[in-house]
């Protein structure tokens, strides 16, 4: 089975343009068939404030109206991603940038919450592997944007993290994936105030002890949950650590590795 | 040889949402293999004048500077692609959304011009033909936003006549084209104040006859002077006429088609 890397890149890349471009130019260089998921920073929210649009909080979750959707739609899938796009493909990286909605990439429901209206922010139900075996055979490299459909004609706004994972699990049936998730902290740190005490590799067996001992960090705990999610699902490694070190990441020179094994 | 129906919707279309819908669901039920390129109307002027960027004009000409490529990228790129492409799945059309820049889909120049600097204008040098085969081959529509690339990362803003006509010209080589601009009028006309006068059929002879006679609206003539260039090009048939008529036009039942023959 050949090999496809899966990289979330989050706001802290996103929102600073000279990070952005070196690791873009990182990115480029990394051979074989590869798929980067972006979040959106906080452009989104500049530009609702610019437009006078308020970002309603309900029990301090974001709330995307009609209005909010089209302005992440705006930024998302158009300004970050087209860029994205233009500048992999000025470092020779076919980059093809698409939604949710392109070629039925992924479709999702609107959330349903007992008590909550999130407005539209859609949960995964499906993403559609042959297209994106179809573009990466043919020597293409995804951009996905976290924007996603209903298959009724509503996009909406979906959590890049998990589109990340839901990419992986995915194409997990036909490649090796490795998933990196990039984060502001080198890695899963063992001291949160200590930046070189960076776990090297988690197994389940680990995964146990740390949380028996209570050695994680309690902000760190659903992404591990979701790490051996995607585990259980097909990925055969998920990686976390800095998207400034994306080479170290992908040999496992850097970063913390989470495998099953 | 497959025929391939390229269309390009304007403003009048895409401003109103109930004449964009049916002009979709008219769009997803055409047989056979088709792009769409859409573009811009009225919402990139509305979202600049929302934010207060200015549009500067130069003899009368529409400048793109900084502020007005980001918007641009965002509506057109963005909100309108990828709203159209929704729409188009939920009427079982397979459609994906690209600009120049996705899959290195049209790479063009900024504008050169002796004395004005149109700014982020781009004119187009090439198509990637092979994408667009792909694409259709996997029976895929192709919706085309009108932002291109220049190969160095810089996006830039290109008429979307022009990319319908670019797309069709590269597609001429191994497909039976057919090129339809739509318009707000049913077609070119004999006598401009009168819609029923719709000219059927135009051919190079019967086009020197009409502009001897000075039987054409001086306004008609770029978009029948291109309609030859594409002719002369690869296309097959260059079909001008209203949105609303897609099926008519296709069938040369309605409008005005210009052939080579």
């Amino acid at each position: 089975m050949d090999t496809v890397i899966v990289i979330k890149i989050g706001g802290n890349i996103i929102d600073d343009e000279g990070k952005l471009s070196s690791f873009l130019k990182l990115f480029a260089g990394v051979k074989g068939k590869k798929v980067l998921v972006h979040g959106g920073g906080k452009l989104a929210t500049k530009l609702a404030a610019d437009l006078g649009v308020e970002q309603q909080m309900i029990d301090g979750r974001r709330i995307t109206d009609a209005e909010t959707l089209k302005i992440v739609t705006m930024v998302y899938a158009g300004y970050i991603n087209k860029n994205i796009v233009a500048k992999l493909q000025a470092n020779g990286c076919n980059a093809i940038g698409l939604s949710g909605a392109d070629g039925n990439l992924i479709t999702a429901h609107k959330r349903k919450h007992a008590t909550i209206d999130y407005g539209f922010v859609g949960d995964v139900d499906q993403v559609n592997a042959s297209l994106l075996q179809n573009l990466l055979d043919n020597h293409m490299t995804v951009v996905a944007a976290p924007i996603t459909q209903d298959g009724n004609g509503q996009l909406l706004n979906t959590n890049a993290d998990t589109i990340a994972q839901e990419i992986a699990k995915a194409l997990g049936k036909f490649y090796n994936v490795k998933l990196i998730y990039s984060f502001e902290k080198k890695g899963v740190l063992l001291d949160v105030e200590n930046e070189d005490s960076v776990i090297p590799l988690i197994n389940p067996v680990y995964y146990n002890e740390l949380k028996e001992k209570q050695l994680i960090f309690a902000g760190m705990l659903p992404k591990l949950d979701n790490a051996f999610s995607a585990l259980q699902n097909g990925v055969k490694q998920v990686i976390i650590g800095k998207a400034e070190e994306l080479d170290q990441l992908i040999t496992g020179k850097s970063g913390t590795t989470i495998t099953y094994e």
